[in-house]
């Protein structure tokens, strides 16, 4: 039967139970008060759900890209102790057709609504129907089925609270993709805020610091960073293989910054 | 045969019966005149087919989203007290290709056909064409189907009342997906009617009332409030989980208008 | 063989055989004196195949909605007494896929040249190509099938006539599906024509009429009714079910007037 | 092995071999002096091919509908005497995939290949690529796997004349399938080729053709009658079941001028 | 395994050998001297390759319809003696769907792999892709695959020379096919050109030839001839069947000349 | 199972070994001091990736055509000794279906998890997806799954350094696939360069450069060569044939020159 032919769909990476940890192996870095305010709005949804009151609630993290997204719904998640966790990537449906996508994501919903308190996490949303901007292309076919998963209430007493996160919160509107709440994930935006990140890391001294800072105005011309956490620390990683990593590190950070839209 | 190859299509959700009363758990609260006129126009058309002089009739009830449309119609329907009374929902299609979407329907209704007098609910019918506005986008085999099954007669003496819900109206029209009456459920409109729903829920006490419409009205500047009745039950619940009931209610409320079209 | 894959497909409502009859159960009233002008075409037609001269004749009925072209074709057909008389319609080809539908259809007409005299009618013409008028969309594949299907002769000695409906004449022309003749089937124009209904219906008394008759004319202000017969005398049935039953009538098609493009 | 799959495929209609006769069973009147052009252009591509010089030739015959181009093709293909002729119709081709066809057609090419002189009439080859002007679209598999057969000269010794018909002759060309020659077949133009007609069919004597005429032109006030020699015939076949012959049909002669592009 | 999954698919018309010879059957006239200067350059490309420096060398030969592309191309791959020469045309994918293309294909390509020294000819290539204007519309999944084909270096010391011709260089540059080198293939385009042809082909006296040329100029009232040497050739042929020979013959390439953009 | 069924996939070059090294089998010249910034800044990644610290590292390759990406690539790749290093090119998805595509290329990154340290080539990113400018088109499918790969670390311990070539770096931006790293390649730009590699190739004295710098200046009236490093070799290869070895590479890089943008 029906359920049965669910089984019968074995993700690639679906398996992979570590996913959620090494999503923030590198830390949550509180480099701006936000930071804690996300955390926390997090944390009063994850207690909605568990007070019972809400049989489903639907939550979106939207942000620019690397912003952090991922990391954070990761560590909401985590911190919530609940039975039934899941984070599902768009990876995980490689080498699927749209019907096998469907019923993947199906399968991991009518698995949640066994446990008595559930966390359903998708991350990129929008790569779940392979969005495209350009055309603009997607699958309706798995868009109408995850906003039917995304509506539907499972039986009694087993609530359940569904994250997704997105660097398109546009696209999800016009293809009518609703959520409950919204939460916004913003960039590195503000010199002091880079420079928290520097310090949190330990590489840089506040004399690097303060170069580093120096150079990236002097470059960029600009007040606001607009670059995301993550590819910050990228940079300094990259910046550790070069003799000079003060000043390859407000190279890389500048051409970042040339890049993000002002 | 035909027939047996539609029973070989299971739903994955279909067959779950207490959907129906689910819809109006949280009670219907009569905030304004009209919901007792649109309870009483539902009724009439029951009663209509009832008497057995039509044998078919369809109704679509629109409007804005988390409106009630749903709670409404599945609350006359339960009234009704007809031995057949089904509500489909879009996720019920979920995992299903187009052909057997429209197997499954026209089951459903096969089905109906059999029962002296029957209620079928398609609830948010745009969605189960898969209707993107977008592009636009949608099923046009999902949706010749469900024109057929609209106009279709079952045998003689096998009365059926058919219902609908949508956010979309004007689609439908572009779609040419028309019903014999079309009833209009509209949002919570004046801070009169916030007020009456505060005071149903039992968690405000008249000073509240006053103190969180004065804010209500303070921050957004506006008179009309234009929010669904599900979503002030949804901050109701919220606001809760929060030492300031009262405020953060004002605060949710207050950003869900300024969202809503003036 | 092929034929016996034409045997395969079976529709869910096609044997249904009082289709024709149900078609016309509340009668052909005889509003406008156009009414019998579209039943001696239509016989004219019905002799003109029967004389043996035309191996072929292809008639469409077209018109607004609700103007009772199903209700026409249908008495027609069963007028002619032809020992071969099919009337599909749209919803007879739910569940079938494009090559499916193409073989039912086909299937139909092999069947008709068997009998020395037949009719076929195709009731809404535009939706066995699942025509909707958004993008606009429609299946070329069996739109492809049916014009060969028009223009097909049978055997020698075996005319047939095949009627189509259809509410959307221009979408026809624009895919290049022609018929032999034309006849254009009017709304309720006049409000004489009205009264006629009203007076046929039983249901209503001369002052009546004139009361129902002033309040239309009164709220709608305009001389012009524009409403489809099915439509008339569905508002009397429901007009039935209120105690007013004369001014709920009125109020009934004054909403009808009022969207009927002028 | 392919040659089987080939055999695999059995149209529905096409072993019909009367389809040839009946398409000019009305007879071919010479109502003007164009008509025997035609015949004497087709003959000469006869006489060419087989001749033996020239191993492929296409001819394209296009006019507008009910011009009488297939009763032409037919006459001209049935004179040849040429031991292997087919005529295919789209409508051959129902309830095939684009797969089918594609090997439909070239099975009966590759049977023409294996006569020592071949003729293939495809009968408005516009549909055979389900050709609509809306959009436009057309099966662009078959359009492809039908340019390569007007194009593939067969084995030695076995010369192959290819006649296709259309209405839709700038559709060819916006689709690029072309031919080596192409003949122009007229509507009836004037009334003395009307008259002609007329008088050919031995239904009318001079003095209603002169009644007629007149008429015609007090209706129409256009000098040019530019409608197909078929549907004048099948006007005369209608005027016959009316008691008068003459004016019925100067009025369905008149429609169909009121119709016509002047 | 996939080799043999290629092995499966069987063209219909591909095995024939005389193809390539049969192309230029009537001959190769030299009527200008760029005819020369195309061997030539292909005889270039051909002795490259077979110095063995070069492991892949692609070639297209564009140019208007009937300009003698194919006679071209299959004589400088004739006179090239290789061990391994294949010419593909479009009618050899007839009846395969589009993957079942793309290995047919790709096993050529990898039977040339085999040989020391191979060439493989696409005629008319734009139509491997089945490309039309319209739209434009072509198949994406061929063209990737040819694309892949054209830049895939076989093993080393198997060298292989890749000819193609098209009378769509344009729409080859918009999809992104490119070739090393491109060498262009001119219509008749002088008085002088067509005269050498008449002469060439034996039919013609001098005196024949000055009338022709003198009619088709008073005809068409231009210096530029515009024609294919194909359809000069045909137009020989067609000529030979009428008693005026020269006269039709310059009514014939008039006709021709009156059609090509001036 | 899903793993069992990958290994069903067999690409028909995907094991060609030799790939890598036939890709700079003409060396790489160093004409301008560019080409050893990028091979240190490839070299770069390879370290970064080696030293762990950075589980996924995305590096993309653009530039014009044949101006040596896949070259340099491979020199890259070749040069890092890692115990997993695969290219795979468009044409090894040859006859593949979407669904194998994906399951091929996630076959060969399930590959490279297995080893302790892993490099991916995707050659030609933009064919994967069967891009073309012309509509645009593209495989939807396809192109998420590699968004998939490209963002999907492996398991811990298993550091991946994916490089990717294109010529549409745009292309890719408008279809948001993004890479941590951008290094552009460019074309060979000036005499002084063009003059190096003729030089490097040892076909030309240093007369025969200064003749030949001349006289492509002199035809084209440009300073700017703006022509790919492939193309200046295989123009050399071609001189080589002709008895005037200087004059025919200056012809055949001026019209090279003609062809760039200017
Ligand atoms: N304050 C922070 N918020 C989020 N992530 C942080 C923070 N501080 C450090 N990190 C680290 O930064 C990285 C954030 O990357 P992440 O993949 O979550 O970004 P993302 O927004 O999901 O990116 P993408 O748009 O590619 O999905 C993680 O490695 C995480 O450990
Ligand atoms: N007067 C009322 N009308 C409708 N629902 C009410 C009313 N009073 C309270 N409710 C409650 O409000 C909720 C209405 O939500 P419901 O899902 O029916 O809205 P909806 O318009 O169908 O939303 P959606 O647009 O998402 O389909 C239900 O929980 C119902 O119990
Ligand atoms: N003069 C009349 N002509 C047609 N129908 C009539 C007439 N008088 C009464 N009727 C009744 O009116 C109804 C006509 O409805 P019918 O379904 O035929 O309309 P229709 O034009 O086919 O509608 P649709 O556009 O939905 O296909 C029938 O029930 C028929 O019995
Ligand atoms: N001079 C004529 N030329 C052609 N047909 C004629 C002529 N005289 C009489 N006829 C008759 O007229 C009819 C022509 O119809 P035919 O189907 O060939 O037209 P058509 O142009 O092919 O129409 P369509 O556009 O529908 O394909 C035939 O019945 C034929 O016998
Ligand atoms: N100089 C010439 N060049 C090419 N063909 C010639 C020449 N002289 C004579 N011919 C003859 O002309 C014909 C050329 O036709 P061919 O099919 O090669 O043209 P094509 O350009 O390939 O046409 P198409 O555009 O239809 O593919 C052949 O029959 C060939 O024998
Ligand atoms: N400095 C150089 N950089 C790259 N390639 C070089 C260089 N010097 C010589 N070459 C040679 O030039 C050729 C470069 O061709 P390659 O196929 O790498 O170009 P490409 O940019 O990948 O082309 P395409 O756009 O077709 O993919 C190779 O044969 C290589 O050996
Ligand atoms: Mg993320
Ligand atoms: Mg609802
Ligand atoms: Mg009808
Ligand atoms: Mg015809
Ligand atoms: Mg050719
Ligand atoms: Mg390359």
């Amino acid at each position: 039967d029906f359920m049965r032919a669910l089984d019968e769909v074995h993700p690639l990476f679906g398996a992979n139970d570590e996913d959620l940890e090494r999503s923030f192996e590198d830390g949550i870095i509180k480099f701006s008060p936000y930071i804690d305010k996300i955390l926390k709005n997090g944390r009063e949804c994850v207690n909605q759900v568990r007070s019972g009151e809400t049989p489903l609630l639907t939550v979106l993290l939207h942000g620019p890209e690397e912003s952090g997204k991922t990391a954070l719904v990761a560590k909401i998640a985590t911190d919530s102790e609940y039975p039934f966790i899941r984070m599902i990537k768009p990876v995980d449906l490689n080498g699927m057709n749209e019907i096998e996508k469907i019923r993947h994501l199906t399968k991991i919903f009518t698995d949640a609504y066994k446990s008595p308190l559930s966390i359903i996490v998708l991350d990129n949303i929008e790569l779940f129907v392979d969005w495209v901007p350009l055309g603009p292309r997607f699958s309706s076919a798995v868009l109408g089925a995850i906003k039917g998963l995304l509506r539907n209430k499972g039986p009694k007493g087993r609530p359940l609270l569904i994250f997704a996160t997105t660097t398109e919160r546009s696209a999800l509107a016009q293809m009518q993709l609703r959520f409950d709440y919204e939460i916004p994930v913003p960039n590195v935006q503000t010199q002091q805020e880079l420079g928290n990140i520097m310090q949190e890391s330990g590489e840089f001294g506040p004399e690097d610091i303060q170069r580093a800072l120096g150079e990236i105005h002097e470059t960029t011309q600009r007040q606001e960073i607009g670059v995301g956490v993550a590819r910050v620390l990228r940079a300094i990683k990259t910046a550790k293989q070069d003799p000079d990593r003060v000043g390859r590190f407000a190279e890389l950070i500048s051409e970042s910054v040339a890049y993000s839209p002002s």
